[in-house]
């Protein structure tokens, strides 16, 4: 069940076959049913994880009680609170399973033995941190972009089979529109996300 | 004109004198007007640069030609388009200057003949990224929270200095309030900005 993630190391960091076993012994696996909260508002963020299967989304709720969905992780992405793992500070969002999700998850101390013991990682987390801001540059500059078709298009690009997996209100709520909404454009769209 | 990197790099990894003198020596000095574009939209963002002095800003023009201010960047912060930069794709933003900054410049040249050379900055750029996804999270958070004066004291926490050293209406704009309702804002929170 590492096989996935010992494919994505290798697509960063050149490591023998003894160094990537090693490696995956830091991480630690664990099946989550569907609508699991593995993270609440509030508390610290305990893992950084590898998603081997399944689809988590986070969120986050405002004063007024307003559920906003952040970003949606599926297979092959990282899901975790970066902030809060790496400085045990309480996190200000969510994250719930959206289907059954099987996972590999480093605590910040196997993480830390894992970054002394196999440094070369460091460039695959780096790497993928980059992807992240990415991600959340994109997120910032869709919602700025003020066109709700224009911010649907880039959501398919970004998270091709997510539209088809998850309930259609966290989309809404990802894109900053109705439910109602989304389904126009969803129409619009046409054979694209059926 | 390096000292101030030294003591950045210092503070993410142990390297002997001789080895930071040699990680510094890829990076490139400049000195930058105010008010000068330093990357372009729709042009390749060609460095990553630890600000010496002086005060930078990124922003985005949408479909209609409204211009947002996505981030701002101070001394001791770093300032690139890390997806253009890397992957040598067109920006999507442009980043100018809002003081005369010195600047030590990467080429994406120079950054892998730097990490293949001292390796152990590979943890330096992960921690600067990660603290760049907090960065962004927290300005998606902000703009979903919908009330404008918890935007405003998060800007204040984010950029205490910021306030004080550009142009009013760039943080109405990285704020999505207008000039004159910022204005209002400054005044009830009274000295603490002024």
């Amino acid at each position: 069940m590492k096989n996935e993630l010992k494919r994505y190391l290798e697509r960063f960091v050149q490591l023998s076959e003894q160094e990537l076993n090693h490696a995956l012994d830091f991480f630690e696996y664990a099946k989550v049913p569907k609508n699991t909260l593995i993270l609440e508002s509030g508390k610290v963020c305990n893992f950084e994880a590898y998603i081997i299967s399944g689809c988590a989304r986070e969120y986050f709720v405002d004063k007024k009680g307003n559920e906003h969905t952040v970003e949606f992780a599926i297979e092959d992405w990282w899901i975790s609170e970066i902030n809060s793992f790496e400085n045990s500070k309480p996190s200000k969002v969510s994250i719930e399973t959206l289907e059954e999700t099987e996972l590999l998850m480093l605590s910040l101390e196997a993480k830390q033995d894992l970054l002394d013991s196999v440094p070369q990682l460091e460039r695959m987390f780096r790497i993928m941190m980059q992807r992240h801001v990415h991600v959340l540059k994109n997120r910032t500059l869709l919602h700025l972009s003020g066109n709700a078709m224009d911010r649907f298009q880039m959501f398919l690009n970004q998270y091709p089979t997510v539209v088809q997996r998850v309930p259609q209100y966290h989309i809404a709520s990802y894109l900053g529109i109705s439910k109602e909404f989304l389904s126009k454009l969803r129409k619009r769209v046409g054979n694209s996300c059926s």
